[in-house]
């Protein structure tokens, strides 16, 4: 490596803007100190350093050399001086990755101290007891961390001589124990052929291999690999002099947000300990003391830590989670981050910081994520303090469900005919409890991580999900979960959180779904910064008011099939499919009509002044009728009855009806339904059927129209093809509708659903048909890809996306390289040959971020999603068009648009 | 119109290059004329004058006075004058399209006689009655074809004078006869209130105007629409001076063949008729005598005959089909065309041909239709001259059928299990006869076009079928068919022959399909021209033989899955998939491990020199179950019988086993096994299938090569549809290989099907990892359509291809501007990646002439097809090859390549 190279930064030649190569804690360090913040003198070695470490597992040559120059300047700025027996300097070293990884690698404390420098530090503290517990952490940290010592023993010799003592806190041992403790931990050096090293410099680099090292530890890989983290990062390690809370009562040590993390109040949210060091805080020996009272104890700590709040806040543009420690009196900041807040805070500090010109409203929308809108469209739980926490783990799926525990798929079916919730608790998932996870409302793993097959199938299923809670133990045999000195039975009911992680016993206090104040603030500056309409898949009338109250901008999807299901159509609808002639078709269709009527006009009416697109029937007819295995089983039961002369006359007549139905479905049966008889296909061989649907829709919005409302109905065809099959039915269904309308006071639309491979393909040709496209993205996908979704999603897709065969779930979130690229070509190629085609996407996918993202910037006019997804749509589109528009200076700073 | 537009050409104005100006009679009288052969002189009106008569109803401007011009020139060249009482110019107003539609429209004869041309006529030939029966003519068909009355009224008053006057032939009928005949046919006239025009530009005028009209009769339009022949193109009339065969015994009319269009023999082919005109020998009132006597009764004309034949052969460098007329003595050329021959005698001809320098091994190559080879891979019906024949119809799928009358599908249901052969018989079908058409051998329709549902579902199947035989009466509640004065009951046996549209009463004989010298001989031309290579799709040893006789060079599909249907392997592939842990399953994969290497090692050897190209288990595993519906039957029969207490010990065992087979099949259940748990899916997650299947791929191909064979294996993978599943396929394959195989001994090629749209899209990921591609169009159709071909050939596909929907099934040509597109981008990707990526086809649709030729245009390395397919092939890819070259004049003239 070239010798020259720059792998030590002072902290004053350092920026924010260097995270990638000061790691977060360094390029805070940073840049507290460029702007004048109290922070201890210190320097950061590169993160390029640690990648060229862990390529030669040597440091790369000169790096050492930067650091003892970097010391001399600490050494000149703090007035001490590293090894020196009088005034000595010491340092922690610390880890930092240019990503969070909280917890995931190593800090070693108080380096510098030897037999020697802990006279030094002894005279200046006036303190040995301080002094040799410095000490006795040092060894201890160095032992396990940089040697590998097994940390367990230290801290067993610890507790021991706690009990021999009779001390309850590590506080109450006095210096002798403290000494003799040192010794002890001198004996398990030597059991293990280890020594201390007493040379300071030896302390320093062997300390900056171990944190080096530790990004390679197993748990930081896993964390790496279950967030998605680059491995090829590497850490960098920050210096930095040591400044202590422990000294006296002038002393103390705390943890701040600027705002309130939970509600997003504006108040300073703090805690500190007199006379004790960071850890302490963390370890929850002493309670700590609120902030209201460190401006009386500590009061010109108080008022430094509120100064350095507010700077640091307009300054990053963001509510920060910081650390200080006060030592004697004299307050300095260790460490700066955005903080970690709930949804709900979220929204009310970018509200507020908008207000109080810390941001721009674009600067606002970017802050959220899709991800905390989702949280909130869920079920939350309302933690009151008073739940038993079970334990946590990975936060698969959101939102929350109660229900009684269950510990095998057999026994969840079992139970679930008594309609109970159930939540299935499982070691882990496998394509066998897909059948077990349908008929659960939750779900709870010992084993597995983001990306397992539970946690996929919960996401596929839109369930809540705790995965990989490694605490429990789940007895599938003895149908038991054992969490600590909990056991959770079959059918107890406990409650799991998916967006924390964590699961309760017994029912918990939840808080419904929807939007607030905040969230409406702004989603309302994300409509002004969108490119993209939002319209909402609805197929009731119920379902397309609560649409609008999300902020739709009209239906992009009605599917007309639902409207059959209910139990006054379904009998007519059946009849209808099992008519003989076209002639008693239409009789049955005729009963249908007034219904369709009344579906469509409370549409229109409900969507005044916004675009409806009525999908004509799609599913294949066989679906409306019972399961084939339940009518056979029937069959079979009145047939016996009847050879053993017990039927009577009324089995009689029911076994004729369910030999019709029986013969019904044989004949409507199919080997891929998905690929058969349905959509368009029905609509061209029974032209009665999408007559009667058209005739509707016309009766409905003429209807609507003579009440003085502005309507705009959009006729939609599923599954087209080939050009030939819109033609013939924009041809057949013109006529059905000038017939209605004589005078064309209705103006409408006529589409088609694109969601059939060739139907992109050959987008120009059908474009010629059509007004506009809606691209079904959930059969495009299954016909892209070749994957029948209901099939797939049990029995291959999970195990793919868990072995990292997919990258994503193309059901989740479109898969932009097939299903995107045949997009792509459809938009091209129906705009070629019809310029004013509009084109929006209706599948499922129309609420996933990243394809919003991904829609808009193929150039759809709208995206259609779920009504709970509509939040998530406005925010995730207003990201992608300023995401896309060139950057501008506005990060920290006030602009408010006009 | 302009009014200097040409629209008459004198016959030496034209020439054979303007077919669609004057229509295929015009060009050939012209071109006969050009040559300096003996044509009566005369001229023809183009098929634009034709356009655009249809279009305003009038003839254009001027194009009357161009008739009258050139009949000036003709009365030059004949001596004669139109109109003239002592020598009058008679003609005939013929129809003839660009495109032959023999008999689908009018010819007017004998324009120019009125009552004083009459006398003329009668003093030049010194013949009354010849006169009389000339004028007659005239006034029939002028009245009929003209006028537009009821020719029946004509044949009626011509038959009733017959019978009055005792005549029992036309012949027989007098001067007088036809003289009263003459006065009646004017009472008929009367009666419709028209007048027969004296006036002979009048005559001629009309006659030119019905043949104009006769394009748009509706029986011409019929015709048009089944033959796929243009609307826009529009007839030509030719006027051509009378000569007359019927003037005496130096006087005779004929047709010839220049060789036997049986057979193809080197023989004139030829009947004539002495006194006679040319519908008497079509008529076949009397019987036409052989050529061989004309060279003594009429040696002269003989003689020019024989001059004429080979001159035009020559000419036109193919077998011509000839039309001629002797008046007295001196020998006149009417008509010439291209002769209509059978598959053999084209294939023969065109081999005589080559030899005979007249023709190029390419134009030989280009004269033979792959439709002809298609017929001679079917069987053939063998006339002999002794069958009933009991009709005809639209030969809409070729091949011979023999078997059992039945006359609806329920009936062919039952009378399929006593596993007769069955011909379904069917006033029209729809798509509930799919069901009987499964079980029956041929199908004979009395209703319905070349593309009407019965033709489509019948080429879809490969079965023969005659459809639209309007002669015979279907009687379905009856159980029986007449035709003419034959009843066919349910139960008798029939024959249809689907390739000449004939069907017969009893078994014919029939000739087994196959290859013969000629067509071995055009087809090893055909090899040397074409690009692209032909291999076979065999799934046993067996087929694989019979493909390298057929000329396949290599494997391009060999279905692993067709093996492990066998009796002694069934079970054990049942066992292995009902299997409880993954050593179970490698367990049974052992026991099937032999067998595999027998077949690949058999496979290898029979293909030495070739590529084989072996395929991985592909279908879904239930496949390989029993019927789940036989199952359900089976264990509610065991339980009923456990239940009544009537169950025997090994019914327990069996209500068990069939239990375990039930929950199988439940297990494995899909809603759309077609995009399901299958190939590379099942590859990836049960990976010691395909181990199991490579291991015996490499111990094959060691086997074989150690007997001093040279063999090229390539392992192909199914279904895949995104690079991870080739790439980790490929990583897992490898280490098996390189196991068995550690000197790396065996060459081979590790590659995939293209059958996903996905893959398509992405096929410049998918060849980093794959050496050769394979599309296996039959799904790649599924799925770019969304059709699953089980449901959609009889549900709604043939309706579609019946309403013009689809001007194609699209499973057995390729669909170029879907499908075809989805190919284009695979390979252009496909090789951007990996220049020396192999790409071949391996669907159904490699054995189809459009798609080897579209293939071969998009550049693909080789086309694959079933064995009975691959002549079929050769000549498709050749004829392609060969379209695309420049245009070389070649035509006509001999060219030996060297």
């Amino acid at each position: 490596m070239n010798k020259d190279r720059k792998y030590v930064y002072l902290f004053q030649e350092g920026s924010k803007e260097m995270v990638d190569l000061l790691g977060g804690k360094g390029a805070g360090l940073a840049e507290m100190t460029r702007i004048g913040l109290n922070v201890p003198p210190g320097f950061t070695i590169t993160t390029e350093a640690c990648r060229e470490y862990l390529k030669t597992e040597d440091f790369p040559a000169g790096m050492m050399d930067q650091v003892w120059t970097a010391l001399k300047h600490v050494e000149k700025q703090s007035g001490r001086i590293f090894s020196d027996p009088e005034n000595p300097l010491l340092v922690s070293v610390r880890s930092g990755a240019p990503v969070s990884m909280p917890g995931m690698m190593d800090t070693v404390l108080n380096v510098g101290l030897n037999s020697e420098t802990l006279k030094g530090l002894e005279k200046r503290s006036g303190n040995r007891r301080f002094a040799l517990d410095s000490y006795r952490r040092l060894i201890q940290m160095f032992g396990s961390i940089v040697l590998g010592i097994d940390s367990r023993e230290f801290s067993d010799a610890l507790e021991s001589i706690k009990e021999q003592r009779g001390r309850k806190f590590d506080t109450d041992l006095d210096s002798a124990d403290i000494s003799d403790l040192i010794k002890i931990y001198g004996g398990i050096y030597e059991a293990h052929g280890k020594v201390f090293p007493q040379d300071v410099r030896e302390q320093m680099e062997q300390a900056i291999e171990a944190v080096f090292r530790s990004w390679n530890s197993p748990r930081a890989q896993v964390y790496r690999k279950e967030n998605g983290i680059g491995e090829w990062m590497g850490t960098a390690v920050s210096i930095v002099s040591m400044v202590f809370g422990n000294t006296g009562s002038r002393s103390a040590t705390g943890v701040a947000f600027t705002r309130d993390p939970n509600s997003g109040e504006k108040v300073l949210f703090a805690e500190y300990l007199v006379n004790a060091q960071g850890e302490d805080v963390v370890s929850g020996i002493r309670t700590p003391r609120h902030i209201s009272d460190m401006s009386r104890e500590l009061p010109f700590a108080y008022r430094a830590l509120l100064d350095s709040a507010e700077k640091l806040e307009k300054h990053y543009g963001d509510m920060q989670d910081i650390e200080f420690t006060v030592e004697d009196d004299i307050f300095y900041l260790l460490q700066t981050r955005s903080g970690k807040r709930t949804a709900k805070a979220a929204l009310k500090i970018a509200r507020d910081m908008v207000s109080e010109g810390i941001l721009t409203e674009k600067d606002a929308v970017m802050r959220i994520t899709p991800r905390m809108l989702d949280s909130l469209m869920h079920p939350q739980v309302k933690r009151t303090g008073k739940e038993t926490v079970l334990g946590s783990g990975l936060p698969a799926s959101p939102g929350a469900a109660t229900g009684q525990a269950v510990f095998s798929s057999e026994r969840a079916i079992e139970l679930s005919k008594e309609k109970k919730p159930l939540i299935l608790v499982r070691p882990e998932t496998t394509a066998d409890d897909v059948r077990g996870m349908v008929v659960s409302k939750g779900f709870l793993t010992q084993k597995g991580g983001m990306t397992s097959h539970a946690a996929v199938v919960a996401r596929a299923m839109g369930k809540p999900a705790v995965v990989g809670a490694e605490s429990i133990k789940v007895n599938v045999a003895e149908r038991k979960m054992v969490s600590g000195d909990i056991t959770v039975k079959e059918g107890d009911i406990i409650t799991v959180d998916g967006t924390s992680g964590e699961f309760y016993l017994g029912t918990v206090e939840t808080e419904a779904p929807g939007s607030n104040m905040d969230m409406d603030t702004v989603l309302s500056w994300a409509d002004r910064f969108r490119k993209i309409g939002v319209r909402a898949n609805a197929n009731t009338p119920e379902e397309a008011i609560e649409a609008r109250k999300l902020g739709a901008e009209g239906i992009g999807l009605a599917r007309t099939e639902r409207m059959f299901l209910g139990s006054d159509r379904l009998p007519i609808m059946r009849e209808m499919i099992m008519s003989s002639s076209t002639e008693e078709r239409i009789r049955h269709l005729d009963r249908l009509l007034p219904m369709q009527i009344h579906d469509f006009t409370e549409f229109f009416r409900t969507m005044e002044g916004f675009p409806v697109i009525i999908r004509l029937l799609d599913p294949p007819l066989h679906e409306f009728l019972p399961d084939k295995e339940e009518v056979i089983k029937e069959m079979y039961d009145l047939r016996n009855a009847a050879k053993s002369g017990k039927a009577r006359k009324e089995d009689k007549k029911k076994l004729q009806d369910t030999e019709k139905i029986y013969t019904a479905i044989k004949n409507l049966e199919e080997f891929n339904p998905m690929l058969g008889f349905r959509g368009c296909r029905l609509g061209i061989s029974y032209p009665e059927i999408y007559e009667m649907q058209v005739r509707a829709i016309i009766r409905a919005a003429m209807q609507v129209q003579s009440e003085g409302k502005k309507i705009f109905p959009e006729i939609m065809i599923p599954l087209v093809g080939h050009r030939s099959e819109i033609r013939v039915l924009r041809e057949r269904l013109e006529k059905v509708v000038k017939s209605e309308d004589p005078e064309e006071s209705v103006e409408y639309k006529f589409g088609t659903m694109i969601e059939i491979p060739r139907a992109c393909i050959t987008a120009d040709e059908i474009a010629r048909y059509a007004d506009f496209f809606s691209f079904g993205t959930n059969d495009l996908t299954q016909m892209t890809f070749g994957y029948s979704r209901d099939d797939a999603e049990g029995k291959f897709l999970a195990r793919y996306i868990e072995e990292g065969i997919l990258e994503n779930d193309p059901f989740s979130t479109i898969d932009q390289s097939g299903v995107g690229e045949l997009m792509k070509i459809a938009v091209r190629k129906g705009r070629e040959t019809n310029p004013e085609l509009e084109v929006g996407i209706c599948g499922e996918h129309g609420g996933d971020p990243d394809t919003v993202a991904f829609c808009s910037r193929i150039g759809l006019d709208y995206v259609s999603a779920s009504p709970f997804r509509i939040p998530i749509a406005r925010l995730a589109a207003a990201r992608a068009a300023i995401s896309d528009e060139e950057p501008t200076p506005t990060a920290g700073k006030a602009r408010i648009p006009a």
